[in-house]
């Protein structure tokens, strides 16, 4: 396999930008992705892949809790900013504005949407993990088009 | 959690559009997908969601082979046609032009690009099986964009 062909073919994938949320005790944090997708209709599944050295990957994996929130056009220096390490940029929610959900997870106020999920399964996947979850709860917060890797011009695959 | 909430809030996620083909014996397949993603980088994986009660099911989780092809800008037609039940249409791919790849799965003539797969891992998840599986191959066909589901206006989410 030629890997700049593969690379190439990889990033004709079509991807949504989002900001997922976390908590576990006192902690919050908030990271953007967009290796996510619906699973299935009934019940209401999605999955997540997030890399296994973020920091909020144990934290979704001990409180089985996250929300997705959906970015809108527009939104690609919020996305910018929220793709920052928290491990390497503490402070990096500092100038955010999010409210905190039933299920202690911030939701940020300017999102189009937001999804509350439980974990119900998860599976190894090289240098990511694959979290399986249940959409339990959800909000529209506005109207409008979501924000895409295409938009904003990121290269998040290959 | 109100569902039409739910459905709107899950209807803002992004997708593209493709056109996953697989193999069993002497029989080939190929249906129009969304619910895909990478999910690793090294190794570079993806995961796709399948139906329970599709055709294709059975047959990639015995050949534990497949092929995804990336649907161009414009196959908003092709995707249409793909996406019918090879239960209910066992002849639909009669005017499809495709050539056999090295996996024995269908490569699309009129695709962007393909990525061969091997089944990695699949976990339930509620309707559908999620499968884990590994960039092997891969090639690009033409230039241009990819079909998008807010371009041919389908609605596979919710």
């Amino acid at each position: 396999m030629d890997p700049t062909v593969k690379k190439q073919a990889l990033r004709t994938f079509t991807y949504g930008l989002y900001a997922v949320s976390c908590v576990e005790g006192a902690t919050v944090n908030i990271f953007t992705a967009n290796w996510l997708s619906q699973v299935s209709f009934e019940p209401p599944l999605v999955a997540v892949s997030v890399e296994n050295a973020a920091k909020s990957l144990p934290m979704i994996l001990q409180s089985r809790v996250f929300t997705i929130n959906t970015l809108r056009a527009g939104q690609r220096g919020l996305a910018a900013q929220l793709g920052k390490s928290a491990n390497q940029r503490p402070d990096k929610l500092a100038e955010i504005a999010y409210s905190i959900g039933a299920n202690g997870c911030p939701i940020l106020q300017d999102a189009l949407a937001w999804v509350a999920c439980e974990v119900r399964g998860t599976l190894e996947a090289g240098d990511s993990t694959l979290i399986l979850a249940e959409v339990v709860d959800a909000g529209m917060l506005a109207e409008g088009q979501s924000l895409t890797m295409a938009e904003a011009g990121f290269r998040h695959a290959g």
